[in-house]
This record gives structure tokens, C-alpha cells and sequence, in this order.
């Protein structure tokens, strides 16, 4: 039995089970570090004899570096009280388990792969693009962190303001791809929620457009088995053969590789966990963190 | 002992040796696969007793899947005779030694790893500019190569046409990041060789902002400690300072690390291998070949 908790900056899902079938699960509200790790801790207390690890998927910006002194901290988040906070430290010392950790994104991809839209694949790309725009990257079977971890969302993609006037809604950037394409974008640009875009509205192909080019940077970069697409603005289903259609335009049959010329539909994904994404997540940091090979 | 072949488009270099000090090497013009692989094997021949392995690092597109019975080969080059061609199934034949097989960037990028710029580093980008724009990645200590392997120097990147109404040169996507500010672009642009743009010339501030681009999305998505540019146009040494500051510029603080706030000139450092990049590549793919852990 393994424990999970996917740490947002609204609430956290605490869980306990060993998969999707058995999930056993509560919901906390995010309030001060010391009030909702303590409400956390109450959660797994009862079970602690039966959990061989928990794992954490945690928003962020987090600190990823094994050899550093705030490893498992929550570091640099504007989110009030929660900055620096040892948030990896405080569960293993409290419920002493062995602690897995990583960004929510990252445990996002790690659930797919486990019980998801990625399973067997040692490289692939997942994506969320909802509140923000955030990516997962699996190279050679394992989480790709490098100096600090990937911030996806924020790279510069081609912005004609002639087609769309709009500035974006990044705070850093302006109109990075998570400034333009990000569901906060979407509504400031159109009024309209994401879910809430009528078919044949052009923010539809503006939106497939944007994400397009995002892809095809991935693609050109990482060189993905498949890309796995979650989050809330991807619930608009209409985006899904735009996207494709657009990553193939954009490619241009330059890569060559029949899983991207012959068979987009198997490339390009949604994500299969929806909601439960981050706290599966968690689960399979868990096991991880145990040592458990799957 | 070990031998190494940079496999180009216009020669291979051949070489035998242990490391940067004490390397023999030979040059063959690249003709016919067949005269031009015969010629390679007669250097190595007389040599064969000594050899442990030999490492390729050869022109592409190659096919790097293990499982593939195509593995070894270059395949869908434009170069006349030279597609599907098994170069590193015919080495290993010819001369009975294990080979390693990687694409010119990533064994330029070992080579880095192993004698030059990025040395104890488990996660940087290798970059090239010149002819082409090409990047290697090493990620958890390992060349990522995913479903084919990258071809960074393809991805999109924001184009002011008021500013450059250049229309690139990629004959597959126009003005991608390699359309833009490969060598053969800055030519075609200004009429001048990249190394022959006078100090101040505008086109110097252009191919940095255009790099930097490109720079802050790799930084984004792979997160390295580190990113070594080579190739010939970075050989105009104003190129250096600019293409930090506009990094900085782009990055504007959003990723918190001292490695680039506080130390960028350590963070976008020059090659140190320069033209034998791709020939010590060889070598440390052909050490990896052999088990030699490094």
C-alpha cells in the first residue's frame, strides 16, 4: 500500500491504495503549510503501518536537487506562506517513510505512464494546458529535471498580431505559449471560458494554432514516442484534429518516423487519468520512491 | 585503443587513439558509400589488433533504434548514394569490433561531455550553428534520442518581418529557427560570411536575437546545466555577450537558478573541441561502445 498526496495551490488530494482500482481518497484545503501538512499527516496516520511509501506531486516552483539543503522544498511560489516550505521534509519526518517527490506535472507524466495514455514508452511528452500551460518530459525511461526542472509553458512562439491583437497574459513574457494559450488567456482574449467556445469560433484553430507550435518545438526537441495532452482547456474536444492537423503542417514530413506521418491520431493523445492525473501521480512517486520497478 | 570516424557529407575523418592528446587521424572525401567505407577500414586495418571499439558519429538522418532492423544506417538523406546505407553494420563486419553509432551532434555533444566544455555535467545542450543548426542533449547522463532524435534546429520561433523581411532558407519550413540564422541564411541576408559581419553590423544583434529564442526555449523545455555552442558561425566572437543578454532578457527572471541570473557567462560558454568535435565524439562513443564507464 502506498500513500499519494497531490499538493495544489487550492487544495490537496490525499490518497492511499496501490492503482486507480483502490484509490482510496481525501480532499484538504490548501490553507497555511502548518494547518494543511497537519491535516495530511492526521490522513495517513491511522494507515501508517501499512504504507510502504508516499509520494508527493507538488505545485511549484519546487527544489528537485537531491544534493541540495532545500530539497523537497516549495521555493520561490508567490502563493502567501508557502515559500521555502520544507514540504517533502515535514511528511517523512512526521509519518518516517520513504518520501518521493516532484513537481505536479512530472508526477502527472509519471501516472500516465503508469496507468495512463504512456504506458511502455521510455520517451514522451506530457502536456496540461489549463490555468497554465505545463510539460512532463520521460527521457530514456526516467523524469527529466536537469538544473532546476522544465518550465514548458513559457517558450516564444510565432505571435502575428495582425491575426491575433491580443498581448497575453504571462506576468513574465506577455505573450509566451502559456500568455497566449493558457484557458486565463482564452477568456481575457474572448470573454468565453474554454468549454464554453461554440464550435467554429475562431478561437478554436487560434487555440490549435498556438499549441501547434509549442508541439512541433517538442517534437524537434525531445523527440517524443508520443505526446500526451491533459488539462482543463483540452476538454474542448474540437482541439484535438485541429491540433493534429496543425503539427503535421507545421513538420512538414521533415521528421521522419511513421508514428507522426501515418499515425497522428496515436501521437497526439488526451490523457487518460483526467482529475485523478496528479494524485496517481503521487502514487507512482510513491512506488519510486520505494524502489518497486513497474 | 580506439578508433573513431566523423562521418560528413564532404569528408570522413578517421582516427585512432586514446583521448584529444594523442590522436592519429587520417581524412577520406566523402564519394561512394562503398569507396569512401573501404577506404575508412583500410586506415583501421593495419590497427585492428589494438582497437576495443570504434565509434561513428556520422551526417543524417540515422536510424538509432537498437530494435530496428535498419539500426546503423543513414537513411532518408538527399545525399546521392548514401540513403539506407548500413555504415555501421559494414565497420563492425569488416573489422570484427563492437561499434557505437550516434548523429554527428550527439557525439559532438559526448566529446564535450568527455574532454571539453561540459565536463561532469549530467544534463546540458550541445548546440551548432553553421551550415545547419543542430543540438545534442544529454539528460540524466544519457544522449536523449527519444523516437528518432532531435532536430532542434527546426523549431519555430517569433519572425518581425519589419524588422527581417528575410523569408529563411529551410527548403521544409522557411523561416524555422535554422531558416533564419544558419550560415548559409546570413549569406543569403546580408551577402556576407557570418565571420565577415563587421563589428556593429546589424545582423550580428539579428542572429543573437533569433539564437536567443531558440536558447530560452531549450532552456524551458530541457532545463540544462549548461549550453555549449559550436559551429562556425559562433565563431564571431560578439555573437557571446549579446545572445547572453538577450537570453537574461527572455528568461527575465522567471527561471530561478544562480547558474543563469548570476553566472550566465559560465552558462553559455563556446566549444571547446572546435573542429575535432565530431572526430573525439567518435572516440567517446566508441569508449561507450566498449563498456568504458567514464
Amino acid at each position: 500500500m502506498f500513500g499519494a498526496i497531490e499538493a495544489g495551490g487550492t487544495k490537496f488530494i490525499c490518497a492511499v491504495g496501490t492503482g486507480p482500482e483502490d484509490l482510496e481518497t481525501v480532499e484538504i484545503p490548501t490553507t497555511t503549510p502548518s494547518a494543511t501538512l497537519d491535516a495530511a499527516i492526521a490522513f495517513f496516520q491511522p494507515r501508517r503501518a501499512e504504507l510502504t511509501a508516499i509520494g508527493i506531486a507538488s505545485f511549484g516552483p519546487v527544489d528537485l536537487n537531491p544534493e541540495s539543503w532545500t530539497y523537497g522544498y516549495i521555493t520561490s511560489t508567490p502563493k502567501a506562506g508557502w515559500r521555502n516550505c520544507d514540504i517533502a521534509g515535514v511528511v517523512r519526518k512526521s509519518l518516517d517513510v520513504p518520501v518521493g517527490f516532484d513537481t505536479d506535472v512530472n508526477g502527472a507524466a509519471l501516472g500516465e505512464a503508469r496507468w495512463g495514455a504512456a504506458q511502455g514508452l521510455s520517451d514522451f511528452l506530457y502536456l496540461t494546458v489549463g490555468t497554465g500551460i505545463g510539460g512532463g518530459a520521460i527521457v530514456n525511461g526516467r523524469v527529466l529535471h536537469g538544473l532546476v526542472h522544465p518550465e514548458m509553458g513559457h517558450i516564444r512562439v510565432p505571435h502575428d498580431r495582425q491575426r491575433d491583437p491580443f498581448d497575453g497574459v504571462c506576468p513574465f513574457h506577455g505573450d509566451c505559449l502559456e500568455g497566449l494559450a493558457c484557458g486565463p488567456a482564452i477568456e481575457a482574449r474572448w470573454g468565453l471560458a474554454p468549454r464554453d467556445l461554440p464550435s467554429s469560433h475562431p478561437g478554436i484553430a487560434l487555440e490549435a494554432e498556438y499549441l501547434a507550435y509549442g508541439l512541433a518545438a517538442w517534437v524537434c526537441t525531445l523527440s517524443p514516442q508520443r505526446i500526451v495532452l491533459g488539462g482543463g482547456v483540452m476538454k474542448q474536444a474540437e482541439l484535438f484534429p485541429l491540433l493534429r492537423e496543425r503539427l503535421i503542417g507545421l513538420l512538414n514530413n521533415y521528421v521522419q518516423a511513421r508514428e507522426i506521418t501515418d499515425c497522428i491520431d496515436r501521437y497526439v493523445v488526451p490523457a487518460l487519468l483526467g482529475g485523478r492525473a496528479g494524485v496517481l501521480g503521487g502514487l507512482a512517486l510513491a512506488e519510486e520512491a520505494a524502489g518497486v520497478s513497474v
